[in-house]
């Protein structure tokens, strides 16, 4: 088979020659003595770009979130959070589990609460109901397409918790993909959370790691959750030298992934049988359904003859994310790709 | 201050003299043992009533729910049910904590789950999403307004689960309302739950009690669990006694009741500014909105300087709950003290 | 058959006449809702009792201790006690399951935990060891044959703790019986702790119940969390009722189960065959051993058909309790009993 | 200064110019999809060496033994493990947050658990106390000094667990270390554990993580645990290429290690002041005493001036481990330093 144009998802980005260069020679140390002299570097760099005290690298995006949630929190209390939230569907149940807090789902259009999915839903302390504990962001909303929540929303959100006393916590496995399509950086972005997990590998290009920054205070606490989480990695230093790459490198190129985002999206907007929300793009990631109501699983196979990798989610939806190893040209051939074997589909169904 | 009528809810029943007596003669032994006479005939009793080998007798409804989700879920599972289910909204998140499970809470219309909302949101065991461990059932449903689940959907959502292999629980706080709305037989109506958690309080009148019915081997484990608990009481035989004479006597009068309830709705449905679905008054359990959006911890507050308790449930939602110490005199009584306090109301309103 | 002379625990007492009048005629009301006068009045009796601002009814001790360790703690703590104590051998691992913690065992001769045995395992906050949470004392001590703290080695405890900023937990579910033991009265002997337990049931006679005493805020949290436990039941001032007598009265008669005690440990001592440590027996608990080093489960099955039920723990210890249901003439009896099967037990074995 | 010569542990190695070259070259592909082929190498690898189905990498010792424990045991469970365990000495007490298990610590001469020790601490399920789960063995057993349990024991122990229909887990951290000792290959030292857990760091010398290796069953959901812990990383090939020659080379070198802890041993049995037990040096760690009672914290102060990084535990232990990166020079090094700083605490002591 030729080339592989792989769309399921921005985390299948294998490490630059320069990422692998400075792996082989980073200077490392044992990181749970705090003396990995790069994993040190990286964390005040992201501590730095995100204006904060401090940070903390995590192998995943899931202990990232997890650590915060267990930070934030206690056991007996409810993580507000969108209903197709990330720490909801793909996290494991692992906040139930490891913090003892319930997710309270609220369904919001296009994935983005705000302020006013949820302060009807905040419950005080007290005898009979759990408590709210956390207000939890994703931002961009990966499940619900890449959606990019706005500033003025994320303003309402952090008054309102304030004003409840309430912490928030950025799930921002994407936040530099928001902050590019909201030209806005991702320190003023981010600046109202207490805490934001971002992900070095996904967009940014790394192999293995996440960032949890926040207060010093917050992130000393965080340390101690991660090595609990069984977390605490010896000469990580030889991750984070790609990391710290990813971080000052990764972000200059989104924009030409949300480019190619949008030039599949249009595509399949020009395709009979799908259905697509032109404006719901906003990002690298390009969710669409098939008119025909079914039929995504068997495009998902026939793409995958060709050469494309896609991910089906659900009887009709597909999702397409784009990332640094799949170029302009791979997309405008995964579009070829993808209209003839709509449209072959579209006949298979109609002959059957 | 003249006599209360108490429509909080139909948990404050005080035992009848029946009852005391029941209780003061009580023969008794240690129930860790397994030596109370009482606590066995009770539990033999209600495992007869509801068709099945085992019951257990547990000190509330939270701990006989949160005893069943833990016997048929394992940790970092999904326990599927209503979004307003009592197990979510009023079970201090324990879900989470004993059971180390999420609730993947699903919006249903009158708080009725069908199989049509439960389907789609099974998650196979996986190495990405936490796989559904439990449906929960609650019927009648509290806080959509003691609403009843008919047969067929209950049959359905049997033969889904089943199909599925996934375990089903009732919580049947009030299961003897939705029978006696059904016009059918308890045994009957949750032949199909794995599970099924009743009070003996409430509506049946016990002072303090619930029970748990399923087969012999789950009823051992639940034993186990209601210990880990802190459930496992010695001579208990005391308010089994109370209980036994609840779970005989009590599901008689539950017809009186639900025509209370009727009477208090169908003079809400004559009152302006009031709000009510009629039909959705099914048992015991009337809900009204006042049309003005908001104005209810206001009428509750002025009810009960008339010597009506009533409940709040949001700016603008009331609650009223029959019972057996709410005579039909009492609810002619207070459907008049309402009507003379919801026109107040209106007419401060419109002054201010 | 005749009599069963029943000293397998003070558990299996059964509730007076007394008793039983009170909880037919026991005024009630929501507990819930904080409703209840009857427990409101034990509530206050309680804490009073101890010198506290405020105290909780809940179901049993089990669930005081681990309500008391939920609300003291943090998950991923340490609790110090000693290695035979009751939340360790007899609560079900509801620490680990319920409030995360692990339980760090000490070793101390006949169950009497000193500050010399907790400060060397005391573990301070940190990045590669679990914090020590919390020290729990049990007074007297159960599994190791009921013996008793004095209050220099409380006072030394209570001492080190504050230094440490450690909160301190007595499950005292025979507190009272220490208290006759040292003839002191409970609050002095109680006061240096931050939450007490003390059963109701047991020694003092009640058929179900335990208190849990403290600060207001303390018990207030506490509150919360029995709720989550399922322990929060409706009009149970018909339990209260009981408790009251058995609080008020109770404590009158320990000391003839002290005496009572004496009277079988000194018999036994007496007995060839037993190994026995008078000393030892400083309240209602006797526990001794045969020589021969195994036959304890023998020598039960044999007692119990002579109407005497007696407990093994192990291969060749036996636990007697005394308690209100067992007079001095029944302890007479089964001191009778004892040395007339042990020699038979020894004849058997030296045939065999 | 000089050059350090740090004893502290063996989790501080570097990489070596050929772990580096390979993480460099590391073919890799998304591990959460199972797509990366270097970590598929070493899984097989490992399970190849060890015997069984499955492996799993992970990033740490910590995660490995807690997926083991979880994938193995219940909540409400007891771990039987020797009182100095890993698992509940350094792992944060995730064993109850996370598995929600109690560790029953069993003290054992050497930290060498034997069938004698495990036997009558195992609590069968049932309904008065927690059932025990799971017996965990650490070999070599860190924190009793590198002790080695020899197969004989092991034997006795698998055959005895499965006579009870227990499962057992080795915390492998270093059992090359234990196979070199004894002179057996690890797959007959470890063969009767159902799950196993051993550290490409540490002796091995890989800068990053571990191994689970058991049946493809175990190994399945082992996997999922990890993913719940938020170990689940993408392109981790670039360490599983150094963890592969870590594998394959690191062994070979490991008997240099004992014999330089031998050298560092047996020059401490010569030094006045010193209490040290030569036979339980087996491996590559040393643990002595100061005779004085006290000073360790001094005593490791004044080492790190003269460049020798050692550990203290408690008040006079003091904990050296040999690793790739001391060599047999730096070791007659730091033998030297140790004894002149040791007479010189000696002599402050004996002026003071």
């Amino acid at each position: 088979m030729a080339k592989i144009i792989d769309l399921r998802s921005d985390t299948v980005t294998k490490p630059t020659l320069e990422m692998r260069a400075a792996m082989a020679a980073a200077e490392v140390g044992d990181d749970v003595y705090g003396e990995d002299p790069t994993v040190n570097l990286l964390e005040r760099r992201a501590a730095a770009i995100f204006g904060r005290e401090a940070a903390l690298f995590v192998p995943t995006g899931t202990m990232g979130n997890q650590v915060a949630i267990r930070t934030l929190t206690q056991p007996g209390q409810e993580v507000i959070a969108e209903s197709r939230a990330h720490i909801l569907d793909y996290e494991m149940a692992t906040t139930a589990v490891f913090s003892g807090c319930l997710i309270r789902a609220v369904p919001a259009e296009g994935g983005i609460l705000t302020w006013k999915h949820i302060e009807p839903v905040i419950s005080p302390y007290g005898g009979f109901r759990a408590a709210t504990g956390l207000i939890e962001i994703e931002n961009t909303a990966n499940l619900a397409g890449g959606r990019v929540t706005r500033m003025e929303l994320l303003e309402e959100i952090w008054e309102g918790a304030r004003a409840h006393k309430l912490p928030t916590h950025l799930d921002g496995a994407r936040i530099f993909n928001a902050a590019v399509a909201l030209n806005v950086d991702v320190k003023t972005l981010t600046h109202g959370f207490d805490t934001v997990m971002f992900c070095l590998s996904k967009g940014l290009g790394a192999p293995v790691g996440s960032m949890l920054v926040g207060s010093a205070e917050r992130i000393a606490r965080a340390r101690v959750f991660r090595k609990a989480m069984g977390g605490g990695m010896r000469q990580v230093g030889v991750l984070a030298a790609a990391g710290l790459i990813a971080l000052e490198e990764g972000p200059k190129r989104l924009a030409d992934d949300h480019a190619n985002a949008r030039l599949l999206a249009e595509a399949l907007a020009n395709t009979e049988g799908v259905s697509i929300d032109l404006p719901s793009v906003e990002t690298n990631i390009v969710v669409f359904r098939l008119t025909a109501g079914r039929g995504a699983a068997d495009l998902v196979a026939r793409l995958k003859e060709h050469g494309v990798l896609a991910g089906a989610f659900g009887p009709d939806a597909i999702r397409l994310v784009t990332h640094r190893d799949v170029s302009r040209k791979d997309c405008i051939d995964a579009a070829e790709i993808l209209a003839q074997e709509i449209a072959a589909g579209m006949k298979t169904a109609s002959i059957a």
